[in-house]
């Protein structure tokens, strides 16, 4: 059998049910798919144009990050220890609203690779000038679901001009690249957009079919104004808009009542669940567990690199587990193997990708990563999955796949050249300090 | 002037007050202490053995972990996500009872270069065969604090024995290696030694002048127990014992009570802080902004090595302030430089090393590393502290000098061979299942 790509001798962690871990395994890609993933001692012969030997490796599904602002990297360490509102006022829109074009598209590059070298396969991005988000993606190979901002700020007619050009990025990058770049409406939040926007969102995402991304319930103050304002939660609010839906991606989801949970079960709205970022700004402590035994999809993110300061997924595993056991006071919850496939699979299903990746499994895009097991912090292995989350850095990642293209090999970017993005960008932001 | 290893170009922090970071450093090293260290450019002439280019590195104090049990490493992912009660009854005593001399040896070594690859040059280890640990610290060339473990559980003479054992060990490690061993006495608990026996390890602690290094308020239940057997807090207990001094380290501290706090700041207590573990077994979150409030000096600690599961500081740096900004709902809290020293020169007071170690300072023992700061996640680099806690990685760290002598260059161990280490114990965890 003909193949491109053919990795042995690894252990699969395939992330698809109950007998998911393979320990001496293959697994075969061609055009961009997995075409075999099992045993390697029961795989067909292929004939390959290249075998990766995997001994000593683990190999998993590449991660997902629900929820970032990859251009962010750029604003990385300039304002910390800060209050979120006094963050925000004082340096982050300020300095924001000085980015241009470019610096959009190097401040995303250098997310990228630095979301390549810890595992990320696939992001979320919401962001403004999503078009350079795009072209940083197709560049070092990732894929991405593009959210274009949307904000308005009581200045309606940004509002008016930000969604124009949010259905725009749709029709230009919605279809491209084979799925590799979707795109969802990125509406920043219920306190910086009106109701009247938010309904015309939901109406365009209908109209061109494409998901809603936003901030909801991340903070305190935010859900106490739209209680002052409209006398109901975030969550209700947006249920009258017509907003929850099964295509609705609500990142952060801090502040919610029962009444908040049951809603968002009913109409299947996803989650993503952004632990070091609700930390470091000290929003809350989300309750997921809840969220989850309500059936609700929770898919992990990172947040943007300026207000956690990392985008690396691991990381977000680890703390995604920890936080949660500590908040109910129950070390059972939250195992191992759930915040794998919360990082994964059902990541994928919170960008209503789940059909394509997520998973090993024959006929998905090729989409992994091979982790370097032969290292002290990761021995024993007796457990491959509490290896993962608890013991597990993004700097064990060594090689990574996307769409079944090697963009990283031993710890090499194939892509793009990781030193010019590195100084390139910094020399950025440094300017933009003086602009 | 003559020098052993001279150090030029890099960034410095040296922990040592306000104006503690150097742009373009210069560090000298000779006979295992620190004789320069400042600006480049005002540096005198040396002449040295070895020159080491610091250009794009970050050179700072070794980072010491105030607790763990290194050789806990042998039982890392062997059961996971359980009650501690269980984990520890079920799981770990059990393994523990069939550990030998040997298997301690091995398990200290994969603990020690896990250390090493992540930036630890001193650790404060509380285990059973002390006299391994001290082996393996001798032979891999960090710095250590011993802790022989005293435990009772009921069990009279083995408190009298393990008391006897400890004592043995201050005789024999007390005063070797030019003081890059000491030790302590390690009494486990309030809830497994008797009032008695604490009353007499105080006394011989004392006599010897030695520290004390116990796990104290560490859960909920263990606070219940001292509340119902002695009508007092556990600080308390040991308050009336005579066990409160400056030299008491006291390991976890969750569940404190104001005048538990009042207490252990009259008597200068020392507390490591061990964010990670208290997370993952959900003992819950300890008050140590109100600990360092009432002038505690407070270390950080990752724990052992199962119930973390990891020896990492610089994640354990990270958690260390996410948790407390989320706990009091307020993000300028424990800001980046308040937690760098206390992984630096507030550990070094908390084990009675600040004369020695925790900070880059001329006079003292040469225990520093340096991480290689051209990686995308460190890029740009603003706010160096903030670049450290929040964003940088154990993997991060390139060189090791501990007492002068370097031990990890480039990321490859200079001292012992990694990977026999990482296969032996990998060998012997295996078996210690089918014994």
């Amino acid at each position: 059998m003909k193949a491109d790509i053919v990795i042995r001798g690894c252990i699969i962690l395939t992330v698809t049910g109950a007998e998911d871990v393979i320990r001496r395994g293959l697994i075969a890609l061609k055009d961009g798919k997995i075409i075999y993933v099992g045993r390697d001692a029961e795989a067909p012969t292929f004939e390959a144009d290249r075998v990766i030997d995997g001994e000593g490796k683990i190999a998993m599904p590449g991660l997902i990050n629900c929820h970032t602002h990859a251009a962010m990297t750029l604003l990385r360490g300039i304002a910390e220890d800060k209050e979120l509102d006094t963050w925000l006022r004082e340096t982050i829109w300020p300095l924001e609203a000085k980015l241009k074009p470019r610096d959009i598209y190097y401040g995303t590059l250098l997310g990228c690779i630095e979301m390549i070298k810890s595992g990320t396969t696939c992001f979320s991005d919401m962001y403004f000038h999503e078009n350079m988000v795009a072209k940083a993606v197709i560049k070092t190979g990732l894929r991405c679901v593009l959210s274009p901002g949307i904000i308005e700020a009581g200045r309606k007619m940004l509002g008016r001009i930000l969604l124009r050009s949010a259905v725009n990025i749709i029709k230009e990058y919605g279809k491209i690249e084979d799925g590799r770049i979707s795109v969802m409406l990125g509406p920043h939040a219920v306190y910086t957009c009106s109701p009247q926007l938010l309904k015309r969102i939901g109406e365009e995402s209908l109209k061109f079919d494409v998901g809603i991304h936003m901030h909801l319930a991340e903070t305190e103050s935010g859900t106490a104004t739209a209680r002052k304002l409209y006398g109901k939660s975030e969550v209700e609010l947006l249920g009258e808009l017509g907003l929850l839906s099964p295509r609705l991606l609500a990142a952060h989801c801090v502040h919610l009542s029962d009444t908040d949970i049951n809603l968002m079960a009913k109409h299947d709205v996803k989650v993503s669940y952004n632990p070091i970022s609700n930390m470091k700004l000290a929003s809350g402590i989300p309750r997921i567990k809840d969220l989850l035994d309500a059936g609700i999809t929770v898919g992990l993110g990172t947040d943007g690199p300026a207000s956690n300061n990392s985008l690396d997924m691991f990381e977000t595993m680890k703390a995604a587990a920890l936080l949660q056991k500590v908040k109910y006071g129950d070390p059972r919850i939250m195992p191992a193997k759930k915040i794998v496939k919360m990082a994964t699979i059902e990541g994928a299903r919170a960008l209503g990708l789940d059909g394509l990746i997520g998973s090993l499994e024959v006929g998905k895009r090729a989409d992994l990563i091979l982790l370097d097991a032969k290292k002290p912090h990761l021995t024993p292995l007796h457990d491959p999955y509490a290896a993962l989350v608890y013991s597990a850095r993004g700097s064990d990642v060594s090689t990574v796949i996307v769409d079944g293209r090697i963009i990283m090999e031993e710890r090499e970017i194939k892509t793009v050249n990781e030193l010019e993005i590195i100084s390139e960008s910094e020399r950025i932001s440094l300017d933009l300090l003086r602009r």
